[in-house]
């Protein structure tokens, strides 16, 4: 912490979500940033640009992680960059003895996710995803709910990231975005955490519970090539791509307490936003889509949905009644702000166990790799890695803290 | 045909959904019975009471479904039978000339699929499924839509029989219906036509297109059990028997033109009914659980729901425009009806093609047995036979029929 008792951050990549998130944290009056970083010399200038307009002193700025994670000025590491550097700078970021939180995002290899582990355990030093979803109010509430009971024994969950990302894929040549890359050379669910992580939460993942198997089916991909022939022209290169990620990437998850999982990757075809959440028990059920509820017993009508509009005041989490959350509304309604708080907060009460740990992280990401392996050979199901190496089977239920999941 | 240009039916199976169906039936002035069946004696006296209380020459009645087929009085068969006996009585059916619908549900066995493929071609007489959901006023006008390209090239579907069946299953022992011994001893997709009849034509299934493999995964089976203990009391039959079948059944499959189909079997936890459709492609998405599309383009707000209220009119299948449907809206709204008339009119017309036919029967019910076998092989990927045995590469779209599909 520097002389103020802030907790100084050191930020490393500036790309894509980099800059709401360095935003938001800049509104925070116990935390600063000491040191930014970015691969594209432009993005990283624009960083330490924001941390100055924002009244804090210049930050170090370089292109080079290992240059962030080695500085004494650095308590804590925010890295929102590229998919395929996430590990890499967790793994420095502990070995220099640096809590870490990485955005989120799927790994390549499910080694990737024995290599966090490992270094996680040799280290002692914890890390985190940056898992906004966790703490949306709906999704938030739905914890609450499943820890008092109220969908009685949870059986399935569904969920998803369903969001028309086609402009965004097609025009990553030009804006330098990673997605064209993937997207053009892999297919899987190769951006699983939005609904993932909410859901592994709900059925205890890694305490009491673990994924044992996932099995994964790719449609055939039209949505990026039809968009781009229209919008940029035929001979424009997004046009000419051949794209293998399919437009809809189902997956398969079996618990090993018999609940199933459906996560859904559509992101290249026309359709409103949604993360399609399920939640399904033997006393109701939850549904996004038409944000309904149904709980036997307790709905007023026999087999009809109730607004769920009636239900989220009575079960919302502590976290969303205190009046802090209003004033980050910009930040997808608050829940960039709680994940922040999330990260930051157990830092400062000196707390080793962070919300969402470890094998979390591995566990979430393990499902890109692994979701590629199983369409790869044709939906066969593929054995899911436990990285507690035994410790789910009896490992405590979350710390009780006030972010805890 | 009678002296009064009347289609005689023999009616074997009396049981569940038997006795609403046969009431629609004797609402119909050019259609008479003159053989009902049942395996139990006070059912096949029933179905007789209601032939003749609607004014009609008093049926034969028997116990044994072989006297039905092979009667001279008889032009063709509907039957309501138990799933088990579905490929029985339509095997005997054809094999005695007389064309063959049978109630929904799925096979036990491939080869059974196939010995009605057999069958069916060695002996020339149609036989049909009477999915009854194909007709549908809403899965009609999406079937009308596709067909005009609303939604672009299909990528994706869902559905499923999502219902609320606790108190059905576990009270089969003394109602006598079959669904409890289902239950109690498989586990797969036991129920798979309602979702999957309308989405099979919509994709071109068996004409141009089929289905290449499928996967199925099975929840635990919580919700019979924890029902039947708070209802029936805990030394009840059904409280104390083990059931298999998982409460979520999901089962993906793929297609031979590369789309992919999710299907959810979700009938014994307390919820609303949904049949779960979704339908994708290029241009757009329809979604059943929120009532809604939205078609690129078309929609009037960005990536925002429109509801299918405001579309369902001007895609309304001719069918659901003709004054006569809105008679008969208590056999599900008037789907009952259109798949009767379906049934029965290309018979008078003497045409060999029903909308549905022998391969649709045979891909359809071959869901449950591929599904129970590939859940028992941990969700192993199964190949799905081509019973066309690959005259789906050159079949020509459905013959032009009002009724066809």
């Amino acid at each position: 912490m520097d002389e103020q008792n802030r907790i100084r951050v050191g930020y490393i990549g500036l790309g894509g979500r980099g800059q709401g998130m360095l935003q938001i944290l800049l509104q925070m009056s116990d935390v600063t940033v000491t040191a930014v970083c970015d691969r594209y010399e432009d993005r990283a200038l624009e960083g330490k640009r924001l941390v100055e307009a924002s009244g804090r002193p210049s930050p170090f700025c370089t292109q080079n992680h290992l240059e962030v994670v080695s500085r004494n000025d650095v308590d804590c590491i925010f890295t929102p960059s590229s998919w395929t550097s996430h590990s890499t700078v967790m793994i420095a970021a502990m070995k220099a003895g640096k809590p870490v939180a990485t955005e989120v995002g799927g790994a390549a290899s499910v080694q990737e996710c024995w290599d966090l582990v490992h270094t996680a355990l040799e280290t002692g030093v914890p890390c985190m995803m940056m898992e906004n979803c966790c703490y949306n109010r709906e999704e938030m509430a739905l914890l609450n709910m499943v820890r008092q009971n109220v969908f009685g024994e949870l059986v399935h969950c569904q969920g998803g990231y369903e969001h028309d990302l086609r402009s965004e894929v097609a025009r990553g040549i030009e804006q330098r975005h990673y997605r064209f890359q993937h997207y053009a050379h892999r297919n899987g669910d190769i951006y699983p955490t939005h609904a993932l992580g909410p859901i592994a939460k709900l059925l205890n993942i890694n305490r009491g519970n673990r994924f044992v198997s996932l099995a994964s089916f790719s449609s055939k991909a039209r949505g990026i090539h039809e968009w781009a022939v229209e919008n940029l022209g035929p001979d424009h290169r997004a046009a000419k791509t051949e794209y293998l990620q399919g437009d809809v990437v189902t997956t398969i998850l079996k618990c090993a307490r018999g609940e199933t999982v459906v996560l859904t990757h559509d992101t290249t075809l026309p359709r409103p936003y949604s993360r399609g959440l399920r939640v399904q028990g033997t006393k109701g059920i939850f549904l996004e889509d038409n944000y309904s509820v149904y709980l036997e017993g307790r709905s007023p009508r026999l087999d009809a949905w109730d607004s769920f509009k009636d239900y989220i005041d009575e079960f919302d989490h502590p976290l969303w009644k205190k009046s802090d959350v209003a004033n980050f509304h910009e930040g997808h309604g608050g829940m960039d702000y709680l994940i922040w708080r999330a990260f930051i907060e157990p830092l400062q009460a000196n707390l080793k166990e962070l919300p969402i740990d470890v094998y979390d992280v591995a566990t979430w990401m393990a499902v890109t790799p692994l979701s590629e392996a199983s369409i790869a050979q044709g939906g066969q199901p593929v054995a899911f890695p436990d990285f507690t190496n035994g410790l789910w089977t009896n490992r405590e239920p979350a710390p009780q803290h006030l972010y805890s999941l």
